[in-house]
């Protein structure tokens, strides 16, 4: 059995099917690639070219943050619930950091599984 | 035991010690006031003059519709996850309405409990 | 506009149309009725008789809890997001409480909107 | 930048710095190794022997699924948002199979990140 860290799929896929699948399904994110240590900036991630329907969506998106330099990383910053059809398949958050690194995006498509991106972010 | 709903404050409240919480803590929604039918448009839900710490700090934020002529209110659309100090207290999601009602936001600070607002909303 | 609080359903519910549906939608509560302080014990949530298709189901299950003596309640514990069809529409959770008060079982269906129920608990 | 998947820990960690933390921080998981297609089962997430604490807890815990010839993996199950010190470090959901695979555990400490952990599901 797979580890679960192997099943998260992201734009670098090498699997034919899943190449297929990566324009519409790798969250796309929005944000500086820098920005002044403590002060908020806005982080929009969002789908683009996907159904939005009760039996094909994204469920949820969530952000996570990289700091370099410590132990562990990621480091959970928010996680939308959506609802097919009602809600588009984005978020935006608000973030602030303090030390350098970057920000990454997890969504989940009911069919196609768990996908992610990222962005690095330098913090002067 | 008091119903859960007799527990939901709101701008609204009568009681002397939620009235001196209730500008850092109702919910402020940032939306338009009239949309044209199945248009995508912004909601931004957000929290000010609040502490963001981890010992006192909004952890989540809803949005719910309410449709005009539905049986059964509301619809859940949204919600979001948050972590003290690195997320801001606030989410900005994307919605489609087909129908005249309303927006609920509802939020929840740890040591002040669950509060909403709301706002009407007219589809043309 | 009612408030958000007017459109949580309890089993008093006093409306024909959501007597007709009380059976099926107020969360079922499985806790003790009285534990000693600091003790953890289980909550068991759950709904039943209704149906968990993806076209109709309860999405999520939230768990809280009312403090005697407490300025603002109620404090919320957990939340169980769910996959219709897939997942039960139900969750257990573990619990410590110091206070004597009660637990909140809030639910979602996504026709039928929000329900909650509640029971006490004794402190020892 | 690494990958998302790239930060994920598992038991089988090489890092020794993650070593020393696997022990309390791998989601341990509690479900049977055969079951019935359709036939509802229980499986419960803990974490034993670590902190609940403000400061430092596992803040939420996920369950996926994996099915055996399924082209994209996981499906997401379930997730319990928790509450450090009121609710303990564990979530147990209902779930129906209907074919061979697995379970993922998935959960997040605040300092320590994100761990999974998986077990084998036969279905007869």
């Amino acid at each position: 059995m797979k580890k679960f860290s192997e099943l998260i799929y992201s734009y670098e896929v090498e699997d034919k099917l899943a190449i297929s699948k990566r324009e519409s399904h790798t969250p796309k994110i929005e944000a500086p690639k820098e920005v002044k240590a403590g002060e908020a900036f806005s982080v929009r991630i969002y789908i683009q070219g996907h159904p939005n329907t009760l039996q094909h969506s994204f469920r949820w998106i969530e952000l996570y943050v990289y700091e370099e330099g410590r132990e562990f990383n990621p480091i959970f910053v928010a996680r939308a619930e959506l609802t097919p059809e009602i809600s588009e398949q984005e978020a935006t958050f608000k973030v602030k950091l303090n030390k350098s690194g970057g920000i990454y995006a997890v969504a989940y498509c009911n069919l196609h599984g768990v996908w992610e991106n990222r962005q690095e972010i330098k913090i002067t």
